[in-house]
């Protein structure tokens, strides 16, 4: 797969043996992600929220009700977005406070809305959605109706424009500080799924299915 | 505490019982999470940065360098800015798709950056900073020299416009639904610190300390 362009809006400019702007490093920090945030502007005022998504190809889907008064405007005028990812994968702790960091993986994107109408492409990314947050979750579920439909607006951005920052490894201190009486490492941090929580609702004899085991 | 004000543009529209202005929820949320995501808007453009940040009272604090293209920008031109904060704590799975969701706590915050430059103000805010990262950090590592104070630039942000939105609780499915032979319930999820991992460079002889255990 080609790199993505570096562009004056995607060029890491701070510390930029940190940026990657390569596409397999860029799709599997917004595969992994479970949401993403949205940044927009309107009449000079910044805006964001933070939404699901899913990645198919070179394409990023999101979606929410045709009432969402930030759907519909991002559909209709079809601003410039900025979508950003990030995932936290640990404290770095340096001997001096100077040098304390995160290590993570970033990821930044410039795009444009476009609404999705065809069935197809609709469908298929609410399913995708559906697996990616829960791997085997779509074929256990009722399927959306007709109505469920009519009520989904789902949102298409072309990634054309996207770089990725990442830091990872041990803390990096001045030369002088290393012989300092500090403990320095990195405390590792992870999204961990815990032990499921049944709905209080929940018919009688229904198991955990073998997907969510 | 008073609640912030409901403004046209923090106003929860979409699912208004998941909104709250209580202060102290808001900063419940701000004081939990590792990382902020800053957007702002330049000639029309939105742009967006992960970034760590702390809280003191009614003001956010992010610092970094002071060679940083966009903490230089938004410092000089003051311009406005949107803030938002995301804790995921668990995957919401209903009997349709439809009513998939996610439980979460989140913020949006509308403010405008001012360069900190008072020496205390900059001090306290390095060191609350370092112990939200680490509690009890700041006392054990080496304090910034002058020069590296001099390299580091302060933003705080007053927080005067800000709104929680709250999803918890086991999924909502039409009535119809809970008939179904669907497993239906949350699937936590958590930010977990895991095991140490000591700096390979780590002076023989230093022990791991007790705020750390």
């Amino acid at each position: 797969m080609s790199d993505f362009p570096k562009t004056e809006r995607t060029t890491i400019t701070r510390l930029p043996k940190r940026g990657s702007y390569d596409r397999e490093t860029v799709y599997a920090i917004l595969d992994e992600a479970l949401y993403c945030t949205l940044s927009w502007s309107y009449e000079g005022q910044p805006y964001q929220v933070p939404t699901g998504f899913c990645r198919i190809g070179d394409q990023l889907y999101i979606h929410g009700s045709v009432g969402s008064h930030y759907m519909r405007l991002l559909a209709e005028k079809e601003l410039p977005v900025c979508l950003g990812v990030t995932l936290i994968d640990g404290l770095v702790l340096a001997r001096s406070a100077f040098h304390h960091s995160v290590n993570y993986r970033s990821v930044v994107m410039f795009s444009t809305p476009k609404r999705v109408t065809e069935p197809a492409e609709l469908y298929n990314a609410l399913e995708v959605f559906t697996n990616k947050m829960c791997p085997g979750r779509w074929d256990d579920v009722r399927r959306p109706t007709d109505n469920e439909w009519k009520a989904t607006m789902v949102l298409a951005f072309h990634l054309t424009e996207a770089s990725a920052k990442i830091r990872s490894g041990p803390p990096k201190d001045d030369e002088e500080d290393y012989a300092l009486d500090v403990w320095a490492g990195v405390q590792p941090l992870s999204l961990v799924r815990g032990t499921l929580v049944p709905d209080p609702q929940l018919k009688a004899g229904v198991a955990v299915p073998g997907y969510l085991k």
